[in-house]
């Protein structure tokens, strides 16, 4: 509640803390929209981190729709994810972020709209510290929002920590690494597919470093960022189980003044529905 | 809670305390289908009340659908509101209620249906306690259902107080007049929208009379009353923010027996969704 | 919670307590999807248990589509629920579920999708207590879900009980027997509805036997059952009201590893909206 409230209050009002800003300057801000458009034609660049368990690749169906529309779209894929043996699993946290970081640099991507999907919102957090003045605007689509020091693990349900941690134990995807016991990716995650995409969808995605889940997560500065913030929530994602640990409002709640976009579907919509999902992310991402 | 059993009791049972009315009376009204339709042709007569920074002529999307269907819809502006400079908003509660109140009776209307938005809804409550043979149903457009002796201020999260005490002493609109920050107004209101039409619907509305979000609002006989009533809930509606302040089940709670009528859509759907909108009144105040 | 970890670890790993079984064998039950369809066709034989005042021939306008699909469709009537004079009201809880198990039996059906809604998913557990190997999976439609020892009156709102005790003793329905006054039939359980069809369904309905709802339900085994089960929420249904005792999250947390499905629509969806409850139906009753 104290986050939401300084973010909200640095969102509406100025560049400093309200009650030392003169009131004419306040009242001038006050009524000025926000920012000048400066892309054209509409025309956006999206970045898209993944979740858990996804890669790059995996956002084949949501990425074309947007390109089609005219938008340029990177998906990178995060450190110790991705297919094939050759991956380190044994990553943590910072090494993901490292990777994102290092992508966007690399490729001088600048005034674009980042999005993180469920573990990838921690990543995107971390990204607006390390490169507030490249984003335009972050879009959380049910993702987790960390609090400084906080990891995945800590803000989930317990029986997720017990579970991960005996796949882990078991080794059968390698060292440090974990996935979904189907019935829970089935029941979950993709509770608005048919049975046949549930399996296609699982055998797609990849064993996921579980220290990226168990890391503690600094995060010294992003609550009092000002870039513009909206979350997507699929009214159907239980992924965290309903109640409290709900994805929203719980993570809404967190981001201060923020725009919510909702859909229908689950978890995976990007899997489910790409097309409605790749909608949705320009409504959230438009200025 | 008790609010909630005793109206519910009423509307469920007889004229008076359900128990002491004779068992066979409460059986037969039981039984028999609330009232008779006194309308002809199922033509309504509504009552729309406009929210903060809004006033009647802002009604029109909605108004027109609901004529072409047959309806009649009044919009009166309340004391403090509407375009000029010429409006004093220094006014109070009482005196939006009573400009209200002087509408219905000089205009001599009857058996209509009256809608409130968002502080609308505190003007509908107070004529449902003046006016209580005319109105036919009342309906709560995300709308505030205030208890005795709450105002707006005092059921709203703490940091729109500091947000709204800091603008009115700014002296940017003139005395007692208050207008939310645009980046409030384009994340939090229109989250639906595009930034074209945020910013168009920015520059339509008015500056509001703080006094009628901070003025404690006498409710004595309201939460007895047996006027049949709805709720109208756009999902995405985040003027409150989502968790224990949220509009909804916050409000819907202290109603007791109520229709519950949702749409998709943020607070001023009455400017991204006016067709949806008029078909959800026109849901919600049927008998 | 407790609950909700013990039957999650159990669909998720593997026949017994997850701790004690052999890592490699965890592992590979986990990866490996969740049965092999058994269905011909995607043929699927339902079971649809009626809620309160209901009674199987009022299945009809959601038995059609899915039958028109190809699928099987019992709908039983439970003791002491259908029309007439000659039904027996004082029956209780065992009873009804008597009758449940005993139309199964006779009909010797196996392999069935056995839906619940509202009461009647108080009858489906038990009904998966006594015939655990005959269920595929099971259905809750805005349905109770009880634990060990509750009754529906126990996790209901206290002012139900108040005004169902108030209409029994009246006596007007007969021993034993209570309706809802129609206004709360029309105001919470039919907001979706326009008069004239809550007029029409509130005839059909019938007398409900009011210890059915006042038992104290004995679940020994329910909650350690492994029966793969949905939940189907209409989101505008406020027959259990909005806030603590609505039907979701509180009910779909009872349920572990539980698909949600969602719709549109009040308590009575198989009278304003069946076609798109037989959809959904379908949809959380595959595999």
């Amino acid at each position: 509640m104290t986050i939401h409230r300084r973010q909200f209050m640095q969102a509406a009002g100025a560049a400093g803390a309200l009650a030392t800003v003169p009131t004419t300057v306040l009242a001038a801000d006050a009524a000025k929209p926000a920012g000048t458009p400066k892309q054209e034609a509409n025309m956006t660049t999206f970045v898209l981190i993944h979740g858990a368990w996804h890669y790059g690749a995996l956002w084949e169906d949501v990425a074309k729709p947007l390109r089609k529309a005219g938008h340029t779209v990177h998906t990178p894929t995060l450190a110790g994810n991705g297919p094939g043996d050759g991956i380190d699993r044994t990553v943590g946290h910072s090494d993901a972020v490292k990777s994102a970081v290092d992508y966007v640099v690399e490729n001088d991507l600048k005034d674009f709209v980042l999005l993180g999907h469920s573990y990838g919102g921690t990543i995107i957090s971390r990204m607006a510290e390390e490169l507030p003045d490249r984003i335009r605007r972050l879009i959380y689509w049910n993702a987790f929002v960390l609090n400084d020091g906080e990891s995945i693990e800590a803000v989930s349900p317990p029986h997720y920590k017990q579970l991960m941690d005996a796949i882990a134990a078991s080794g059968a995807y390698g060292p440090g690494a974990v996935k979904l016991p189907f019935p829970v990716w089935r029941e979950a995650f993709m509770n608005d597919a048919d049975l046949a995409l549930a399996q296609k969808t699982y055998e797609l995605t990849t064993p996921h470093p579980l220290r990226t889940l168990t890391d503690r997560v600094a995060l010294k500065s992003f609550h009092e960022l000002k870039t513009p913030r909206s979350y997507i929530n699929c009214t159907e994602d239980i992924a965290m189980p309903p109640g409290d640990f709900a994805w929203h409002p719980r993570f809404t709640a967190r981001l201060g003044l923020c725009r919510l976009v909702q859909m229908p579907g689950g978890h995976e919509a990007c899997f489910t529905n790409p097309e409605l999902l790749a909608a949705k992310i320009v409504e959230a991402g438009r200025d």
